[in-house]
């Protein structure tokens, strides 16, 4: 009887794990599931560009039903797992609950915002993993710039020019970079504002940003940023964001309507109820073969796994490169395991990594060199649009970068915020 | 003294009137300052092709800040006119009320959807006026294919399955036949739906379709949305929409899960409450230069005004082929009046016009020969692609449909519904 794969998330390691069972396995040989509350897949790596609007949202999204055409899709959120009777439960959109029952079981869940208990945290601060917050983040600095040109109080106007963000990973300082850059360019559409009225912060609890680069070109990039007029503060903490006060453990506070938390992430929290093995930080523990842990027919990676780094020792890092190269292997294994061969354990080496500081402004190592500036921003782009899965999203990605370059940044802020309803129920006279 | 032109709206009213005068103003001459919530116009003939994906939302709209480079822009909504003063009240999106004092004021202010009083209406449709409704009517019928491929229940899958639109002008017939032709597309991504599945209505109270192009040409679009399966119901009304099921007033009811209403508009509430005189529709009543009956400093064109239409008689239909040619009259108008000129009355005569029936299909009539099929589609989309202001959006919007050709349809839904603070909220454990 054809085998049953039931793959939870469709993202990095979902996908990747499906395209890889879609080569490797035989027609009949077993049915693959897919299981992931949205059709698509967001390519992380063009969020930041995303937030600029240097790439329309629809272009940094991998239509999972257009890439995995041999794999059945189900949109649902995983609900549990009952791993005696070998069933994933998963609540669809609307009607009742599904029950998968599985041969194998692969769990990409991915990761999600890790908040401190600071206060007033939870209701300003906004995360920066999704394509929501990054369209929502967009349209945001945007409405504070219309609020600042717009009002006639002072403080207002202050607090709508000042942006903060708390974390100077990768996905802080590129998010950070490329809404600067962006809100700096539109400027001459807003002669009311000044450049040097805008305030832009990197709160860093360590002395350095960016772990994954080399001191040196993480040390370039806070000179990048700072020659910028952004304030970069290492070694400093959020202490609390009341009502819209940040108030730093330097001493210093000051009022800001944005505050983007990109200070960590954590698994979500239906892992720990799967009743698998998790580490200290909540990750499931997997062999280097990628099977959890007593259970030889689940398997997890990316994010959400702590897969031995046999390179380096410990644990690999969470970034898409390793994603997919765990996928793509835990792909070569089920399809082992379903044969009786034998499994191979994840190696993999990080060929380097590319920050993007605006439009043309980047740092990275590739292949072991040190590169910057425009050659390094140019690379970046290059090699993301060429991994993006499916022509289709190559082109139009290209397509954006070639249309957009003679024309900037642009300044139509779509108010995604906005109810889509909401316009109805007023001319119902429901609102005011 | 600089004389101070007040412009309430940025649409074709607002946005045209602001370019003429920019171009017929002598620098110095007079501040004009237009007044609009959102930063930019929704070019509305593009909406179908928002909705249908075959356009990014972003291109299918006009930045002002960008276009209107000599004119200060405020994002805000008016609240009121005191017209002994001179002065309209403007609440910004934030902080205290502005007062602008003006010497001309132009009020542009559009329309919005008229609902009857059928009982479950309210509560389940949705409109198709604004950019925010396209993006989330667009979602949500992809979303009701995950839904009816995920679930188990037949009668949650006819329901999801079945689209209603009622009004059989030209917004409901472009957009339920864009939304159509976009759902057959897809489905190949759907290989649990047949089409033969789906369900697609228009209902039209009178007997006939498109009461703007002529007969034949109407009867030619009914019969094109029925060869490809859309039941057409004309001298039809919706009875009520209770909990999802639909009851028409031919005795037939149903359950679906979308239903959009496109029956008639109206002028937004406010324009009752300005003191200025209005018609038995709630239109401001206006000369044939556009001024307003016994407010020579006031003026108004567009939805929300009674344009005398001095060719047909009567008043001029709310198109946006009328309402830039309005404006622009109304531009020169005040120019005139600034100067001790002459004003001119507003005296145009429909060029024709094009209804989109998805990808390379349309009717339309163009300088008095009626067209229909590829070319008619080709026509109007090189029209519309022309006319959309700035090269910038033109360059965009080829681009759009270039890159798009080879594709076919999208079905990425972006769930734009999704609360983009969602994510956070939960991470902090304030969601389940």
């Amino acid at each position: 009887m054809s085998k049953r794969i039931v793959i939870v998330g469709g993202g990095y390691v979902g996908l990747y794990a499906a395209l890889r069972l879609q080569q490797r396995l035989r027609s009949g040989e077993a049915q693959v599931t897919v299981v992931n509350p949205e059709n698509f897949m967001v390519y992380r790596p063009l969020l930041p560009e995303v937030a600029s609007g240097t790439l329309e949202p629809r272009h940094a999204v991998v239509p999972l039903r257009a890439v995995l055409s041999g794999t059945r899709f189900v949109a649902g959120r995983l609900t549990g797992v009952d791993t005696q009777r070998r069933v994933a439960s998963v609540a669809p959109e609307a009607g009742p609950e599904l029950e998968l029952e599985y041969d194998e079981l692969v769990l990409g869940m991915g990761a999600m915002s890790k908040l401190l208990p600071i206060p007033g945290l939870a209701e300003c601060g906004i995360g920066f993993n999704s394509l929501a917050e990054a369209v929502h983040l967009r349209d945001h600095v945007l409405r504070q710039l219309e609020i600042a040109s717009a009002t006639s109080d002072p403080e207002l106007r202050r607090c709508a020019l000042t942006f903060v963000f708390v974390g100077g990973g990768y996905t802080g300082v590129e998010a950070l970079a490329e809404l600067q850059d962006m809100a700096v360019d539109v400027l001459e559409g807003y002669p009311e504002i000044d450049a040097s009225e805008m305030r832009w912060v990197l709160v860093e609890a360590m002395d350095r940003i960016l772990t994954t680069v080399s001191e040196d070109l993480a040390a370039r990039a806070v000179s990048e940023l700072r020659g910028r007029g952004i304030d970069v503060r290492l070694s400093t903490q959020l202490e609390s964001a009341e009502d819209g006060l940040v108030r730093l453990n330097d001493g210093d506070s000051f009022r800001a309507s944005t505050l983007v938390w990109v200070a960590g992430t954590k698994p979500p929290p239906l892992v720990k109820e799967l009743g698998l093995p998790t580490d200290q930080r909540g990750r499931i523990v997997v062999d280097e073969t990628m099977r959890v842990e007593g259970h030889p027919d689940i398997w997890a990676a990316g994010d959400c796994a702590a897969v031995p780094d046999l390179q380096k020792g410990g644990v690999c890092p969470p970034t898409a490169q390793y994603a997919v190269r765990q996928a793509r292997r835990l792909g070569d294994n089920i399809a082992q395991r379903l044969r009786g061969g034998e499994l191979k354990p994840f190696h993999y080496k990080s060929k380097g990594e590319f920050v993007t500081l605006g439009m043309n402004k980047a740092v990275g190592e590739m292949l072991g060199r040190k590169v910057h500036g425009r050659f390094a921003w140019t690379a970046r782009r290059a090699y993301y649009a060429t991994q993006i899965p499916t022509w289709n999203r190559t082109i139009r990605v290209l397509g954006d970068w070639l249309v957009g370059m003679p024309f900037g940044h642009d300044v139509v802020n779509l108010d995604s915020r906005e109810e889509p309803r909401g316009a109805f129920q007023e001319a119902a006279g429901r609102r005011a």
